[in-house]
């Protein structure tokens, strides 16, 4: 264990135009910047900093090498009623998943339902972001994607599967939607990554050390496997979801995509956009507020004596957003002595609660 | 722990007219009859006897109190290029789920994906069966249903959810697709029935008893509650799965489909299924060759020195499946017995291999 991590805390709005300059100095275009610090920085506002500033310096180190082409326009190469595919042209993950939710949301006012495949791209993280624009746009979003071999098969050893999360995202009637994220491997790899910073233990089956033997040590799970959520049933939904998000969008799978941030020679990553619209099924109003009762009826049931409680996917991360929307945002001293170097080359404006540190 | 139990042995294709003999004598129409029988027969060539033969005592009880409408044929009641609803007309929910599928492939067909809801329904089974018939129609199959409450919320102990289960089937280009199917409950329902008919313990985390607190005695939880599978990720994945079977299907959600079975006074269930046409998003024969080798790697990799192997989620039950179709099904002696009264009632010819127990 390590003291309390120091963090620093800034304005919302200063952390996107630090992060805007950060990408633009290493070679994005101003609207892919902008874009993909937008999800950045919802990241950092709901308190899941490992997608947030935390991740930038792996961002920029991509974008110098032009492992991501920080200019690529995402393109719409097939289109049909209800099925679109995109190529991210290797941009910004966020670019082509931002123009994703929009073509199926489109496709879905007009058609009823819609899936829209993304290939040829880079990571695009925090999903649940993507299903909570198509609940906004009054659709149920669901969201998949895959990327570098992490995890084992259950009953394996080797890494062959990537976290491999589905989000879902679903209009109430109230000011948020009900939005529901996951990983299918028992830990989120930056929570691994988290741990391994901080020298704290995982719980028992995250993983397995590079000998295959389990381990709650996230050092050795970084250099071995991180264990399927619940052993064969996380296993088969990681699998199924990689079969969507690999053949499905005509991209990598598994260890096609190992290696992708040392050489870029191997395969791109794909991801996969579902929007069902409402009012297709029915009345949005009336299917949204079957929704709340529903929602409200959990919330307010019979606790169990030996848990904290019962609390409703994602409303936490609101919470947190309205909390540090209003206020300022918190980020980790860490994340920014890895961004120095960066800033001082790029001649960046470092925003002032930065100084000193 | 008792005796193993006995089972009887017989021919798929007379178990199969046993059935439909059965469900005619409790009102269902010949079609009707054999679509339901043909779902029930497959559970039992898979190894999945409680959604089988065992499970008919039930459905022919509900027949008879008209529960289920054993005459209903579903009605296509909304339909765009991607979106369709079907009302069940309260018949056997495998009759709706057929059609759902039939109309599914038929949209995704023309408009590449095609999202289709069944609303007015009552159980389907085995919803991995679905998926695997839109998977043999050159599509994605991904299906989700709901049903009576019998999973507390993670940090709860009410039955306020179902088992919510959700199956994926997706083509390859060996003689059987990849289907997998799971429920978000630690157990499965039926698994619980049976537990407590054979008296043995659940493992740890399986549910709560009547009084809240977490136990493995399959008959306290029958009175308790199932836990969602893994905590908090079992429980929003629940949740979200819910959302689309009840609210968006304009259908019964949580306590809603409570005490169906004794009253037939609750709403009605709520069934979801996505189809995703391969050749909207590239060439069928690429996209299934791709799958199978990312399984064959997933299969030949390196073995954990204290697991069992890797197995591919469906397999197990396709080679069982392929075993008994050649030789016989196996069937509980016990479900026979639960049948009798009705078989009796009826005046239906027993198969042979049913005499003497």
């Amino acid at each position: 264990m390590v003291d309390e991590p120091l963090t620093i805390k800034l304005d919302h709005r200063r952390l996107k135009q630090f992060m805007v300059d950060l990408m633009v100095g290493a070679g994005a275009s101003l609207p892919n910047a902008e874009c993909a610090a937008d999800i950045h920085v919802e990241a950092d506002l709901r308190g899941v900093g490992g997608q947030g500033l935390d991740y930038l310096p792996y961002t920029l180190a991509s974008l110098e090498r032009s492992l991501i082409d920080g200019h690529a326009e995402p393109e719409i190469v097939h289109r049909s009623p209800a099925a679109a595919v995109i190529d991210g042209r290797r941009g910004p993950g966020q670019v082509a998943a931002v123009a994703a939710v929009g073509l199926a949301a489109e496709l879905a006012a007009a058609a009823g339902s819609a899936t829209v495949a993304v290939r040829n791209s880079t990571d695009i993280f925090m999903i649940g972001y993507y299903a909570e624009l198509l609940a906004r746009s009054g659709n149920v979003g669901i969201v998949m994607t895959s990327g570098p071999p992490l995890v084992h098969p259950h009953g394996g050893t080797e890494r062959l599967l990537s976290t491999n999360p589905i989000a879902f995202g679903f209009p109430t009637s109230g000011p948020d939607p009900y939005v529901f994220d996951m990983a299918t491997s028992a830990v989120a790899s930056w929570r691994v990554r988290q741990a391994a910073y901080e020298g704290v233990e995982l719980p028992a089956g995250s993983g397995r050390g590079p000998d295959g033997a389990p381990t709650t040590d996230p050092v050795l799970i970084r250099q071995g496997a991180i264990s399927p959520l619940c052993g064969h049933k996380g296993f088969g939904l990681a699998l199924s979801l990689g079969l969507l998000c690999g053949p499905l969008t005509d991209s990598g799978i598994g260890p096609e995509l190992a290696g992708w941030q040392a050489s870029g020679e191997t395969h791109t990553q794909g991801h996969l956009f579902i929007a069902i619209n409402l009012q297709a099924f029915g009345s949005t109003a009336r299917i949204s507020s079957r929704a709340t009762w529903y929602l409200d009826l959990l919330r307010s049931s019979a606790r169990a004596p030996d848990m904290d409680g019962i609390r409703i996917p994602g409303e936490r991360a609101f919470q947190r957003r309205r909390q540090q929307l209003g206020s300022s945002v918190e980020v980790l001293a860490a994340s920014w002595t890895n961004l120095r170097p960066f800033a001082d080359k790029y001649g960046i404006e470092v925003p002032a609660e930065f100084h000193g540190i």
